[in-house]
């Protein structure tokens, strides 16, 4: 089977024969129809991330081994089961729960795998979906779709929905509350319709293009804020009646935004921290306790969530973005265009 | 009636002669029995808070009021009730919940008083009891004690304990969590109390005082950690089998303190930020979604939770620990003893 | 001033010359302006709900004294202040929150007023809404609402659109569950509408008039059951591939909707049970345990919840339905066309 | 190996020689050291459970298939492992949580194996720990026990402690409540035992024998009532102040003790059902929603809460008691003696 795959850092992805793999005991092969491509492989590109005082921290460091198939986003065909199988028939058309843990930590125990100690995820640690064929660690990672749902859209709901639903369910937003979306690219927009969908909060977007508000907008957020030309914090104040936003999700997470957020905080108010972008914050401690602030990291989220997405994406509820299409051999220009802004929705690649 | 006031920040209490207030509507009067000397009586008498970049949180800025009668923490007899008060009769026992607010904001119409956006509370905003009659602006704050209950015990109640069971239950600690309790002062000791009676969870002891390490593990820490003498984050990590700890409370919340507690957290652990010692912490952005760690800003607690309190300490569960009685024209010398750090317990005054 | 009161069970209602009450404290009067009719206003009229064995349980042993103003939907303006009111001005428009409690138990300590051990319901212990002018206990109790929302509309949400929320609520509601509504008059309109605009569930709703079921699917259902025509165990059955309903919420709550309720549930479900017609149901016990099944009865909401539905309602995010409009001599002739289901929506007393 | 067998309902268990599994996958063979034996493993020789009307519901109906080796309590070491099973090495010493799901569910896909859709329970679907070894299908079920622990007490940890935990944790208790144990055999007292570690409340435990009252005082009940000798719900009202109590956990949940339950409950009360002992509940429909009350099914509990039941137990926060040791050709001794009421505590089978 063909797959693109980062063999060091920086390098030019490389389309390699591999064997297509047999699935044993409980494993499943998966056909690999479409597989998302996100930010997050553009770090594992990287070789890593921005820490603290600007110190890298690696990939391999966190147990990431080159030469890698990246792609965490899979949605495809069963090809093959292994004889512990249950539950799916050859053809049958799934998505990929790809946050895989280990099995034995308090979060893989209570449904939490994406926070697992040791994580095995697909597409990081374990060869992913810029595939031919991506072997599945277990059937009960699979979740069923119909005709009713798109293959492209459906991948995208495993990262980038889980992702921004993840967030807004680390919000527990109630209908009265205020809510500032920072970044309305493809995590910030689903987490708009998301917040609309299942919240009933007030969402305000905040962007730095009017394109991506005036789509916000069209998404179903209430207000939008351009901070490039706005003072974002007196804008937010004044449609908060002076008392400050109940919550905040920040899909860019830079300093830069966070210092913002910590600036129109109503008292109680959480922020969700989401973007890998990278940073520090120069936090006041005094204020967490007196404001009973909550600053919240979202990473991912459960495969119970990913099950909810699909039924609502599945009624029309949510609407995923596809906005390009790459065949297997485009990955190297694929993760350069995301790398490069030139990506508006989601890319996907097409094995 | 004679009342102990701060006429200006630094400047020593005086005892002033006030009229007695006579309580109208819901409004009761008590007789002050017990008043606890609590560390955020100094921050009204230093007139404020250190912040971000060392700036100084006036506490006029937040509303404080010159000349004001300190004392949040109130045990008392009914004296007096306005003609809308209901449920109580002259000379009974009563406990007083100080963080009153003004009854609109989401916070206090969910219960939750001591958040609300405008915060009245007593011996803040209002005046307190420091003094031999303190004026309760409804009977819905007050809560029965009964002989089971010694009045000095009772009034740490309604912060000291307040605010260590607030933290606590921020931790929202299981049974096989590992807890780190920083600070083993009169909150420390009865968080480590506290999380022992109504969490399973295992509990480890900071601090520099071996004397006071040795208390908290009478109270019931597992283990205890001079982190003067040894390496905190090496001993933590060996404790936890090198995964870390799943909560901290910082009762002291300065930067040096934080910065070490970010050095031993297992993926997804809950910061609790209790202490007002001040100061910043630098925060490495990325890490908060990638480890999905929580940092949780902890300040008192609900009326309910101190009504909780107050059940568990008549049956003996827990027990506040008084160790300096102070008159009322004391108070100047009851302030700069637990400033100066002389004061092992809480301390108390007896109008 | 005119009230339309209930001087004895089953007697006509009397309009009533009283004199106009002076707020005291933190009184408020408020001139009505629309005052709901409500199912629960015929059992205060009848005298009693029908309980266990076919007994009935009075309302006077419940603690309700006759002559009473009926009335708790109320929606008016400012009309005065007591010197210990804040936060409004004289001819503000606010609803009233009425489920009010005496303050001092758990359920009051915790925001749930709703559920408190000694009720003071307006219109069901103090007098209420059927009249020119209301006395409220509280300026607390009072909800500011603005020329975006409608008099009669708003006066709805505080027991109609409550009692939907809170069962709503209380269903605990997941993107992928299903769950069923039982009967849709302006109950199960309102909760449909609710669960459509804050959960992403998939709403199954349940009526015996095609008319009312015509309009669930309008507001929001996703499928429809006629019980007179269907087999209904069946029909909800083979629309949840033979795994049964997630959720029921049963806003008849007689013995013949629960008996029939208990035979479609999936492992795990809530049945939250909201209607007071009356009647009992013979519980297998041995499959609460094995099924894990929860009963949850569920009455109105909390002064949160009706902060959260006027939100929702300014914003047009819910849309209370208005069929008929009384005057205040019109009492009598409104609670008897409520009675004999002459009534479609909600109907409103402009006094 | 050996294993005892119930080969039909009612007739004697039939301990046969049956080839040693050999582990696949991530399966486990595990040498069975102590397995406990519990009440129903009672109905699954019994053939079936009372129901609705009298009914017997089968366990042939429920999916149960004869012969079937029972036993559900399993602690033992590791023999072998399959070629995907990870985290444990031969011969440490292991608990095995039986309460195994088919893994698709959501259920499942939240950490709540235990309320699967179509369970595979070890001991009732599979082959259990009546038995020299035990094939567990993944080494996710399996929990490190160390020498801490007892292997006779730990193996009563995965159905008796983990039932009465699952029970306590649906009573959701504050410190402030009064919760009602009914039964105080092992079940009972283990909740009385975890009641008192982890939530503070106050605890009124309910039995017809006085030795089991005194007992039940010993293991931390504040205080006992002897239904037999006292009027039950009089004696309640009186320790609650005449408001009921706030949570019910009923142990033996047949009519008899369950239409007790009913009458002394305080609004918004809670009645978490355990015991399988059958039988039917008159339940007012009228009083659900008025009254605010709760009636929860609760069956054992999650991998999670065993966890967290190990970690107290190894801190001896927690003490199982065992009353009776059998051998495997004894299992039918032991089943007997259970079923006549003459095992005080818990029956181990040591194979």
């Amino acid at each position: 089977m063909k797959s693109a795959r980062i063999t060091k850092p920086h390098e030019p992805l490389e389309v390699q024969q591999l064997e297509i793999p047999k699935p044993m005991g409980p494993q499943v092969l998966v056909k690999v129809r479409s597989s998302g491509v996100c930010h997050s492989d553009i770090h594992l590109w990287d070789g890593g991330y921005e820490g603290l005082d600007g110190q890298i921290l690696k990939t391999t460091d966190r147990g990431v081994k080159y030469p890698l198939t990246p792609g965490h986003e899979i949605a495809g065909t069963i090809e093959s089961l292994g004889d512990q199988a249950e539950g799916f028939s050859k053809n049958e058309k799934v998505i990929v729960y790809p946050w895989i843990g280990e099995g034995l930590c308090p979060a893989c125990r209570s449904g939490e795998e994406n926070l697992c100690d040791k994580p095995r995820s697909l597409g990081v640690y374990l060869d992913g979906g810029y595939s031919e064929y991506v072997l599945i660690p277990s059937f009960k990672y699979l979740i069923k779709i119909n005709d009713d749902l798109d293959m492209d859209a459906a991948a995208t709901l495993s990262c980038s929905a889980l992702t921004a639903y993840g967030a807004v369910k680390n919000a527990n937003l109630k209908p009265n509350d205020n809510v500032v979306i920072v970044g309305t690219g493809g995590l910030g927009l689903m987490a708009i319709q998301l917040a609309r969908s299942v919240t009933g909060a007030r969402i305000i977007a905040l962007d730095i293009n009017d394109d991506k508000l005036k789509n916000a907008k069209d998404n179903g957020a209430n207000d939008v804020i351009n901070s490039k030309k706005e003072d974002t914090v007196k804008s937010i104040m004044e449609l908060t009646n002076n008392l400050g936003a109940d919550a905040v999700i920040d899909f860019v997470n830079a300093s830069k935004t966070v210092e913002v957020d910590m600036q129109f905080l109503r008292r109680r108010a959480k922020v969700v921290l989401v973007g890998l972008f990278g940073g520090e914050l120069k936090l006041g401690l005094v204020s967490m306790p007196t404001r009973a602030y909550r600053l919240i990291g979202s990473y991912t989220g459960t495969i119970n969530d990913l099950a909810e997405l699909v039924s609502l994406a599945k009624r029309g509820v949510i609407k995923p973005l596809i906005s390009n299409r790459f065949k297997l051999d485009q990955a190297t220009q694929a993760l350069t265009m995301l790398k490069e802004g030139k990506i508006a929705g989601r890319g996907i690649i097409n094995p």
